[in-house]
């Protein structure tokens, strides 16, 4: 089926894709402007569910890859982000059927919406993460192993890198993620593509529906003057951590990570209590009163506790009343080889996936 | 004409290469063994004049980039040196007439003769330097300003990069070179391929012959007991710039490149005076109690004085007994916009090109 994304489904598409992002992906902001400014000069975009995809049509999986902070200060404009794909096409002799997003979280939910506004491809109705995470290695297929190459790279100038064959998913990150620092820590990229069935087999479907709904209900909430947070956690399952207020923070930028420490000190029915959460670009664990509660890949989000609207690595601060919740992360990542990709023991915790759902992994 | 490279003309292009090398490019002598290896297992090089190139021949430019240090640690085959040929070809859909190295200094003079004895395609006699540069702006082929991309370049692992296009030269040699560090900095090369007509006339021609003769100079003075310093100076009209033991050195390695100061105290005529030696991978510049007497391009090379082998920057040490020779530059080099490239200034110094040979730049 394809169907029109309407354009009042791109704001709520910005604010459901940042509560995925998890705290990172950074914000969808300055891409959902790119957006509804295509929609304003009368382009559309179609959404096309996974399903129809034949076997052997090809898509192009597609990334705003780089510093989210970077993505802030250099806004992206939509021909840029279709380069990549260009290259690809070029590179391959053949044509794609479709684009998709490598990440649903932050403002990749709208990397294909770009690209599509400008090449007329459909936006398949997927990603290979299900929020946000930051590397190559970590997405739904690194997980089942299908080939990680080739990868097309291009910045704002005239510089295009083709990385043609990687040794591993590691490498393929490593070396990609290199070509982007040196061009200045932003560039487009269209991953490794993918034929229809590994979509259909191996994608994580009906993102951009699901960002669309969380962002509806957040929104719906906040009009009618309810709590968007509990409207949330009722909608998607969601679990409530920690409500309270943010009173200290360490932030560093290291290795190309944003990485750091937030402590909350609790409000309301968690008063007396301190809640720990650790990021490197997402928020990654969780501890209430030095006790962990909440691991990688379950999508911890720090929302504002008024408008219920998701708070960035890069953005939260001193003061600031938040809500700490946890969304369930999709099965696909839960099972014993998607742990060893996305687990805590991938970000470098000595401990193992710890739920707030009340079950463990498969 | 179309000549085989005589088994016995490898040992002697290995000293003559090294001596051209200006101190940098890294020791001859293991690609030596390999190409050595080759001529016992049968295999035969061709080396072919540039002048018998058809102008829409294609001819591929390798190099071996990366670390010196680094090459002398993880042994070159043949069959990894070709790697990057065959992409270009796959990438470019065309096949190469002949091959030639990016610079005919020191290691990567071999590196066309690995690759053609594994390809069976003829080496041009040609190179883009005439001698050793570290860095992809410091060709002939970008002083004449030709287009800079596409560029392969493989690992031994199975990590392949194509650097489809370039903003120009300097954006060709920072995003390679960061792969190239990436993949443990070593990695075979294939520049920008160059037609026949761009080889014939922004090449520099016959200097697989040159140092071939250069070699044989000083290998012929060796065996006859004679001075291989004083030979090499009549031979190629080079100016001895001072004779002396090193008696202190510092080095380091800095942003990929080894960078180091050299002090000779004086010997024989050159008793109490002392001489000062820059380097930047090769020799940039000398000192004549504190008077700049050499630059680069000109080829500032230290030979043992003893026997007239070249010493890089990377073995001279302390207590060697050493000659501090001047050889010319390419013409080529020696222009206005040549020394933009590769005079002084491009290395930072903020003096321009003195040379012992009594002419100023063209």
């Amino acid at each position: 089926m394809l169907r029109e994304i309407e354009r009042d489904e791109l704001e709520p598409l910005a604010t459901g894709a940042w509560i995925l992002g998890a705290g990172g992906g950074g914000s969808p902001y300055l891409s959902y402007l790119n957006a509804r400014n295509l929609y304003a000069e009368g382009r559309r975009v179609t959404l096309m569910d996974p399903r129809d995809l034949d076997d052997d049509d090809l898509v192009a999986v597609v990334s705003n890859m780089g510093a989210p902070l970077v993505g802030q200060e250099r806004l992206s404009d939509p021909a840029f982000s279709a380069k990549p794909v260009r290259m690809m096409e070029d590179y391959l002799g053949r044509k794609f059927r479709a684009v998709m997003s490598v990440e649903i979280g932050g403002g990749n939910a709208f990397q294909p919406i770009l690209v599509a506004a400008v090449t007329g491809l459909p936006v398949v109705d997927a990603d290979a993460m299900g929020r946000a995470f930051p590397e190559a290695q970590m997405t739904s297929f690194a997980i089942a192993d299908l080939p990680m190459f080739p990868l097309t790279l291009a910045d704002i100038r005239d510089n295009e890198v083709i990385v043609a064959r990687a040794a591993s998913w590691k490498w393929m990150e490593r070396i990609s993620r290199k070509a982007c620092t040196e061009v200045g820590s932003i560039a487009a990229t269209c991953k490794a593509p993918r034929t229809g069935r590994e979509v259909k087999d191996h994608g994580i479907l009906d993102t951009t529906t699901k960002a669309i709904r969380i962002g509806g209900v957040v929104r719906e909430a906040r009009r009618r003057h309810e709590d968007p947070v509990a409207a949330l956690l009722e909608a998607e399952g969601g679990v409530q951590l920690f409500r309270g207020k943010v009173h200290d923070l360490q932030r560093r930028a290291t290795e190309g990570f944003l990485r750091g420490k937030a402590r909350i000190e609790g409000l309301d029915q968690d008063r007396g209590a301190l809640f720990e959460l650790e990021f490197q670009n997402e928020f990654a664990a969780g501890w209430r009163d030095g006790e962990v509660v909440a691991t990688t890949p379950d999508i911890i989000c720090v929302m504002d506790s008024v408008s219920g609207e998701a708070i960035g690595t890069e953005s939260i601060r001193y003061g600031q009343r938040v809500s700490v919740v946890a969304l369930p992360a999709p099965e696909l990542l839960l099972t014993p080889k998607g742990l060893e990709h996305v687990g805590p023991r991938a970000f470098g915790y000595d401990f193992d996936y710890r739920t707030a759902f009340g079950k463990v992994a498969a």
